[in-house]
């Protein structure tokens, strides 16, 4: 089995994962946008949103790894859509258009069934309304032998974490500060659940920092 | 009047700027030394307990930088000794030895009355019981125009931070983990106290943000 990570994780200063009153407008939250600085000018994002050009530094180098050996994503809800509640209908796809950047099978939590579908560039959404386990072991089987990624927001990282599922996080540690939204670590006792330490790796719009178990 | 200004003030990564009990072995607390590794191997530090030697880059210059142009300092009373209640009597003198790295008026905030005393290279401490009010008030008279540096711990600076006294902080993001603590942002919207970005320095121990107002 492959290992599973929560990868390129921006979180502000004040130590917020993503801002609050998400809508259709704002997608990460009320200066959530600011969290994700040291993306937006990156060759791999300019490349996802079919644009020449970015940068290639280390910040460019964070992304690239965090799309390697994926072989399936758990998603929270929030970080699918604005939707909340029973799905009305289909049409709500995700955030990302028509080829979402995932390339293999999403499982979406949701306390709401939906059928699964399939989107260009083999990216398949499935929704799990049958908690995190669930969701782990079809994932798990999803992925063959390759890495699961949480992709987020702040508390489903927070329920695979206290569940002892997560071996590595990548935070991207930015300067912005929030205020308000989504705690990561708050009531979280890392060194209790294997963290003790994390490798610092300074980018050009984030500072990077690794948590490995033991 | 100078600025009121945090300095060096170093957190871990899951936002706690000291362990949990402290004591005279522990005096930053369970696990809360390693957030100062940064600051150990120090040219700053190595000359303050009286060694030769030491580092020179961005870490000893943020160092040094925290001690330029303050008049005046206030501290918690935990980062001026492990005694809690009344003082038994005038034994305890800080933490810092015969000369404390101060060399300017420090006050100390209690709930017990004690005398003010003078230490070796012109630090005095005095004792405040009557709240941060009266010792800002007596700091930025005994500053002369001067800044003053709050010197921590965690609630003191959320006590100044409310206030509004606060114009910069330095924080030192260190890659440690504590897992329990004194949570500095926890509950505090620093926009809305009017900090809204931060400027980050890149430091060979620690990443430095600098939060302005503004």
């Amino acid at each position: 089995m492959g290992k599973v990570k929560v990868c390129a994780f921006s979180i502000s200063l004040d130590g917020f994962g993503a801002g609050v009153n998400q809508d259709l407008q704002n997608p990460l939250g009320l200066g959530g946008k600011e969290l994700h600085n040291w993306v937006y000018g990156t060759k791999r994002f300019m490349s996802m949103i079919g644009q020449a050009g970015g940068s290639t530094g280390v910040d460019n180098e964070m992304i690239e790894k965090s799309f390697e050996n994926i072989g399936a994503w758990i998603l929270g809800r929030n970080m699918f859509g604005p939707v909340r509640g029973a799905w009305p209908d289909d049409e709500w796809k995700g955030w990302w258009g028509e080829e979402p950047p995932y390339h293999v099978p999403v499982f979406v939590l949701t306390h709401y069934e939906r059928n699964s579908f399939m989107m260009k560039g083999n990216t398949e959404f499935h929704f799990v309304t049958d908690g995190i386990d669930a969701a782990f072991t079809r994932a798990k089987e999803a992925a063959q032998g390759k890495d699961i990624r949480i992709g987020g927001g702040g508390s489903t990282i927070r329920q695979f974490l206290q569940a002892g599922y997560i071996d590595e996080i990548h935070l991207a540690q930015t300067p912005a500060l929030l205020g308000a939204g989504e705690h990561l670590f708050s009531g979280m006792d890392m060194p209790a659940l294997g963290f003790n330490q994390a490798q610092r790796i300074e980018g050009e719009g984030a500072t990077h920092f690794i948590l490995t178990k033991g």
